[in-house]
């Protein structure tokens, strides 16, 4: 077993050859079982090599060999404290930068990123791989570095450089595995302002951000209004849908019932890669759409290698329990590649925070945030008109129309929102998206417009790339950002 | 922790506690994990006492224990070939029946199941309890017993008194497990059609189905056009997309990866109950829709034991990573409820079938069928207009209007249902069903039309249930039905 994965050739006839009539002892194998097994092996075995710090010789994967002149690290002593009432006694925020800082420090757009993304959005002198929105980020592009110095974190909970649950505890000198705390949102906010603090930037051009970044990017305007110039919420939402907390929930079910899992503590022996693997899989169901893989894959499916071909029998072929429609191989390929990437515990706790986002006034109160604000901003604040006092004084127009079937929380949805009523703020969504739904966009824009925010640019996008759409459609996505920023 | 299960108040305790920061040897726990071992612990217990006819004494689930006086078993001592080229050397097909049969045998209805159910559609005399239909069958119901004679089986392949891959294989003596030959929906067919003729019923009145029973109604109308009068089609489809393949396939994927799945030969042993609770998670988010999750349970949270409750501290209740919203104690709660009621490789075999499921006429010339239909109608039947020559000769009209934006197989869908031409056939879909879309509906009704069945009744439900809108809506359902019927 363990010879074949060492041959990239027969480990690529392994993962498409899935015959499962092939009988041995009379009964049938599933290479695509079998790949769980072979993927261990092969982790154990790159393990013992491993450059670990750790004491113990365990493997590890390659997000815990992390290359830190790739990017740059901002450590801070003191700690943060956090929504759901525990610290971090110090952390540490990976980011890198591209562009450069004007003189007044006043050209800065943060950007935030997805749930498993790194700080490495574009290509730089010291990584020159192609980063996550490479074609978002230069000279010239929507996020143009002739104009703007752009800063993009790995999220604190995340396992690109900050500290997160692969991190150690600095109180125990072990990695905190699920004994780190609860994070929310906000918590990511108040990390990366402490790096802007550091960095000496007082206010922020644009927050900028997609999917979970989009969470980010309207929390940063609520928690610092004094500090964005600009919101951007690019497939984002204010309020997750129990629909998409259904969906995370399924991941985490399947990451945590890994035996390998072991309650988050794995890093001294074996990750749960199967776990995430499957989890993987269900993820990409949820950030592409329908009608992109009937155009693509179709009921289409795999070639069979010329060896295993059907005989010209006139049966027909036999169809695969392991991978067979091209559907089938495209999320098995997707989980392969990223099973071994990312922490399974980074995975859980992100999720879990976007699980845990929701803007409305109600949920706000009963979270330990207000104390973290600007005192300026406290209820009592002039702003803080009732929004159902400004519901007929926004700026509706017919490409603004108030909403006809609004949910019923849209007057605390809006309520919540109200510190971000001064902020120039562009929201655009994707009508085939069924992680962020057009719904949820729209909730976004009215819920702004009944808080008295009368800077919303709202768009829409059509096409068929669902929640993915942020990644490739730089025309329409990059062209929004261009003209709302410039 | 064995003693735990013993006492159903400690067990619905052990649900419903889950904080992650009560900490055994500085560790959190996690109950939503520890279920699954509590899980195996409680089968191993239960089977030792099991009345198992096996040799072996290894534990059985409840459906290894059927009770064969509640259902009548049709058993075929000849074999049945099935579309993939291999065949079942003899078969049983559990069944169930209500109301009486007409001397003439001329008022049969058969109704077919969805994935998992089992022949038990309404209470009987012999089996009082609630059967999964049980609003809809009855005197004066929609399948109305007054009139109808209604035969449900279990589907060939399934797990509940008809052959499947648990049975005992009568060439070894030993459970087929993943020996089992793939099967097609056509197959369930062929062996209805046994127990059919068995029974002297020479002509349907008509195929019903919802779902999967859906497609089988239609296979009923392909296979045997001179044997069906009507076709009813509740939320099925003509043609699996590959969106519903991907969600099915994610089932699937953790079910493998359970250790005990053991490549489906786990019958001497411990089913994969883990994987099979991932799996209906999973399957269960298809089911429903986000607009009645959203009003059912909203963005709520689960209560907590009175004794956990947390203290007047001013502090935010801390989030838990085992479920704690309402949607995720929900899932949890499915999943828990379905995982040793059914068959695991059962559940493998008929999702597959369903993935398999296509009418394009491209698909079915490469399948094994034709030999299987009636000689007259081979393809020379005169009813074989080319679908391009009806298409403007079809019963469009102003609630039927022509596909504005038509999937460009559905001429050679068109063409694969030609069979179907002459059958009045009634289509219902539910604009909320993610799993069989609405745009599914619609193309199986353009296809028939552009096959030249000026027969077709299309109807379209709104609502929030999604796809569980033919197990909830017996208003609306059931009157579609009682009119198409009558």
């Amino acid at each position: 077993m363990s010879l074949l994965f060492k041959s990239p050739l027969t480990r690529s006839a392994r993962r498409f050859t899935c015959l499962t009539r092939s009988i041995s002892n009379n009964r049938p194998h599933f290479p695509c079982v079998e790949a769980h097994a072979l993927r261990e092996s092969h982790i154990r075995k790159s393990g013992l090599s491993s450059t670990s710090s750790s004491s113990d010789d365990g493997p590890e994967p390659p997000y815990a060999r992390p290359n830190p002149k790739s990017y740059h690290v901002y450590h801070d002593p003191s700690p943060l404290s956090l929504t759901y009432a525990s610290l971090l006694p110090s952390f540490d925020v990976a980011y890198e930068t591209w562009g450069t800082l004007s003189p007044r420090k006043d050209n800065v757009i943060l950007l935030h990123t997805g749930l498993s993304a790194s700080s490495h959005a574009a290509s730089t002198p010291t990584n020159p791989s192609e980063g996550w929105w490479e074609k978002f980020i230069g000279p010239g592009k929507p996020l143009d570095t002739n104009n703007f110095f752009i800063i993009c974190t790995n999220v604190i909970g995340g396992c690109y450089g900050s500290t997160g649950p692969s991190s150690i505890d600095p109180t125990t000198g072990k990695h905190y595995g699920t004994n780190f705390p609860i994070l929310s949102i906000f918590d990511m906010i108040r990390a990366q302002f402490r790096l802007l603090d550091h960095l000496g930037v007082k206010k922020l051009y644009a927050s900028v951000g997609c999917s979970m970044g989009g969470m980010q990017s309207l929390a940063a305007g609520w928690l610092h209004p004094e500090r964005v110039g600009k919101v951007v919420s690019i497939s984002g939402t204010a309020r997750s849908s129990p629909s998409a907390v259904a969906m995370r929930y399924a991941q985490r079910s399947v990451l945590m019932a890994d035996p390998n899992w072991n309650n988050g503590f794995y890093y001294d022996g074996l990750p749960p890669h199967t776990g995430m693997k499957l989890a993987r899989q269900i993820a990409t169901i949820t950030y592409r759409s329908g009608p992109e893989w009937d155009s693509r894959f179709g009921r289409q499916l795999r070639q069979l290698p010329s060896s295993s071909t059907p005989e010209e029998s006139g049966l027909p072929r036999t169809p695969a329990l392991c991978p067979d429609f091209l559907i089938e191989t495209y999320l098995d390929h997707q989980g392969e590649q990223f099973c071994l990437k990312y922490d399974a515990n980074s995975l859980i706790y992100i999720s879990k925070a976007m699980d845990l986002f929701d803007m409305t006034a109600s949920t706000l109160k009963t979270l330990n945030l207000q104390a973290h604000r600007p005192s300026t901003l406290s209820s009592d604040d002039s702003s803080s008109v009732p929004p159902s006092q400004v519901m007929h004084k926004t700026s509706h127009s017919k490409s603004h129309p108030p909403p006809v079937n609004p949910p019923p929380y849209l007057p605390d949805l809006a309520e919540g929102m109200q510190p971000l009523a001064h902020i120039p703020t562009l929201i655009l969504g994707v009508q085939s998206d069924i992680l962020f739904t057009v719904e949820q966009q729209r909730e976004m824009a009215d819920a702004l417009r009944m808080a008295g925010n009368d800077g919303v640019s709202y768009y829409e996008l059509g096409g068929v790339w669902g929640h993915d759409t942020f990644l490739l459609d730089v025309l329409n996505v990059g062209g929004a950002i261009r003209g709302f920023l410039s």
